[in-house]
């Protein structure tokens, strides 16, 4: 039930409004969790951290479960008043394959990491560093910008924000995308045409009801 | 009373912070209101959009209202955990002659609004898309950003934020704006001369009040 | 006790993050306070001001206290929904040498600003202007982002933030920072050579205490 | 035009929801402006006053203006590090027989106020004491709350919030208030005896087309 | 495998800290959800429901299902600029023995809800009321404050916040927290005999490990 | 130095914004930062403590070095997601004789701390307990709520907030609030006689360079 390779390169192009749109208007993160570069994109199956505010000794223990691929999915409490992850961090994770990072909290080091091509989405940047002394878990389902995101699961990511796709959907989900898309292709050569988006969607009888004419 | 295509230019090129000051510090909205490319500019009449949050049933409907030129300007609640206007509303409004969208909300594909060129503040972005079952209103007098805003005032914006201008005061403002920005070339001036600015300005006898000598 | 040119091009290119782990975590300005252009670096002397917000006569005031390489540090207030700051007193600025600006409150003209290449940190933009007519104070001890800054105090900002090394620290800073650097250059080389993080900084037997393995 | 004593206390009654969706669910002020002590209630016209942040000069300015039964509203920028309201300006009002104070800042002294009875909402309270030398303008139109306000508009408050009557609806909005009063007393019998309020409100065929059953 | 109603009283008494500590330190919602009136206690199963902002057909269509005991837990999308629920819903609601109401949204009619004594959490009031013509979904898995909700789990709340218990571990938890209890007992009474807490819970060794002494 | 129990009396009576403006508008915490229960009144000398976010270690190890009279001022970060202080350890302080608990975070056990009359201000509640693992320091010179605070300053806090007084200045501060007393019971007395209040403070001239008439 692993995604494929050419399955997540798909869902990357998808983008993120599409595939929220397709899958049933679900899965879609708060949007206060944003790339620090705003121009990449990020797919890949969670690696799920939860972390303690203000500590990332739980982060140096999920790189040891990592496997290329990865995103590490990081709950850290949406505190935006320390950086657990840095250009360190960022190296160890490209040299393992980590495909990118979604923290609910600050990294610091944007410059670098941006240099270095590594996708980043957090709430925030912050320059103070925190201690290695709390305890944290890895693998575990957690709750992220208002979803639940289980090990395993596929995240994307772009400017708009980010999506999660269950694991077991992914085909499924791809193709419901793909028939959106087909139908937006229609719109769009409509509107092309010069026919109102109103008539395209089959708006009129709402907007008689509501007396909007 | 419309103002004509060269007025728009000249607003646009004088800056909402110069417009602003020029007609007595009124009409910006608050500074929540981004553009999503801070490169653009913004400059049209107000086409004024009421909708609910989550529903762009109203953005439809206010489509088949525009004229060249006109700025939609919604007030979408300031909710922004929907995007109510995305890539496909962008290519109708673009069609239209439509000069740009203002929305106290969020807006969704980012990415392919700003590669359309389509200049666009929001509060936010977020990829939840939203239902078209609500009803709305246009061209009513609303208030955006703690402004007032009637149909047909003029918008301006820019990396630094927007304001509006009252129509019927266009020409005036215009005349204001451009009085302000000589008197600030004679500033540039004394400053170029070394002069300081609490002497240009006139400041000693403030100063000399609050005993800062 | 004045820090010369070269040590504050030392500490601007050790970077926020470093200096802030390797003066102890203290220092660091909170995460809202952020460049108005993400690529400038920002490092000088600290000019503080206390002023009114809405109100700019005490940043007149302090531009004629200004020395070059000074880096004007002021308490606003917090306030961001006016820019006491623009591209006049930007140009006024960099005539005086004055090396850039830190403002909680917010800035106005950031187009202009940006070009001039004057480096720019605030909470915010406004293209409200302010008036000229509360008193302020200069060259006091004033808190800012969550932090004490005193006269002279040398403040470095880059794209993850700001961070205040205290006058008297700044060699001790500058050697702790390399000491630092150097510790993550031998942490770079393990994490290159294959060696976990976990391993690099000794984190097994804390990890074993929480039974995290 | 000027609504009797009798109108005034009717609207009190009524309550700011009820009024709120009588008159078409316009006219409610954002949910930030809170009265200071829950239990009050607040009914008058409104004596709209401009000031800026960290200033009464406009409020004691505005006391010079007031007539018995106004209502002081205020917009002070929505800035709440400071209190440019308190004990002594309320003393002051109460001399003159004005009914309250709605103010988009804070106001401080607040035990003082809530012991003299003296209706009052804000957005916080702050001891932070303001200076007298910023203009202000009074019985301007205003937005305050995201609501346009005019001079000699009717204001009414409760623990729910607070919604604006336009002076020349008053009567009309008190026939409808109570209209929605019977629909409402209606409702509670039908629920009383049992009756879902899906089968009072007419809901089924709106559930039917959503598949809600 | 539905808690008896003792069972219910039990987890009542303890309180949410106590719960949320002794299952282990999950399930506890944001601290933003809070009581309208703060002396009240909750307790009850959750009947879940997702409606969109500004809407409350998806409530209307909740009661219908509603059984004696059940807790409405609602995801309105964080929007607190309209109140879905006022005191009609609440007089329907304890016609069916409804237990209460947690809402990630305002409520309205605040005095009146807590004169009838229901008790209500919510993130905010508001007077706006919502139009019925979106659609929700009932008894669904739900995300609410950061937690995942299903039907049928048990949710507690009083002063301090609300925290919910999987359905399955309801005596589990009651147990743990029993435990919890009489150690906290004995703690409580070693402070009575003079005893600091760092003794009492054994601290001096990671005291020791930072120096603390 | 160490001020005496009359002169804390004196302050606690003077009460918070009478000391801030006399000392000279200086020393209030931000408006965040309130007092659970409203009714109560905070007076002492502060004991500091720096915590990390989401741990209590620090605060235990606080209560070994309190006094009878001091009031723990602790910098937390600000982080409101977690509540390292409840009604173990309130009742460990009161054993102490501890005066009081200031906190830029959250607390639990509200309801327990109110009923044992324990003064507590903080910037929320939340029931998440915390660990005891991280590092933290007492009796440094802290930055809280925007305003330095170095061990043995005086803090006084009721309903409006908290202002700070450094404890070289106490009987000075006493004497400047006794002074400001005088002075308002003086415009009270011009009050209640109908003077206005523009008059009894001086406005005239201040009103008229505005056109203010």
């Amino acid at each position: 039930m692993t995604p494929t390779q050419e399955q997540l390169l798909t869902l990357a192009q998808l983008g993120t409004a599409t595939i929220h749109e397709a899958q049933g208007q679900v899965g879609a993160l708060d949007s206060g969790l944003r790339p620090i570069d705003p121009t990449v994109r990020l797919c890949g199956s969670a690696l799920t951290v939860e972390c303690r505010p203000d500590d990332n000794l739980a982060l140096h223990y999920a790189l040891t479960k990592a496997r290329p691929g990865d995103v590490l999915v990081v709950d850290a409490k949406g505190f935006t008043e320390a950086g657990p992850w840095g250009d360190l961090l960022t190296l160890a994770a490209q040299k393992l394959g980590i495909a990118g990072l979604v923290i609910d909290g600050a990294v610091r080091d944007a410059n670098a990491i941006i240099d270095m091509g590594f996708p980043t989405f957090s709430r925030g940047l912050s320059i103070k560093g925190t201690n290695k002394c709390q305890p944290g878990r890895v693998n575990v389902p957690i709750v992220i910008g208002g979803v639940s995101v289980r090990p395993g699961d596929i995240i994307i990511g772009d400017r708009d924000g980010l999506v999660v796709v269950e694991r077991s959907r992914v085909q499924e989900v791809i193709e419901l995308s793909r028939a959106r898309e087909d139908k937006e292709a229609a719109i769009r050569e409509g509107i092309e045409a010069g026919t109102s988006t109103v008539d395209l969607l089959g708006l009129r009888d709402t907007l008689q009801r509501f007396n909007m004419q």
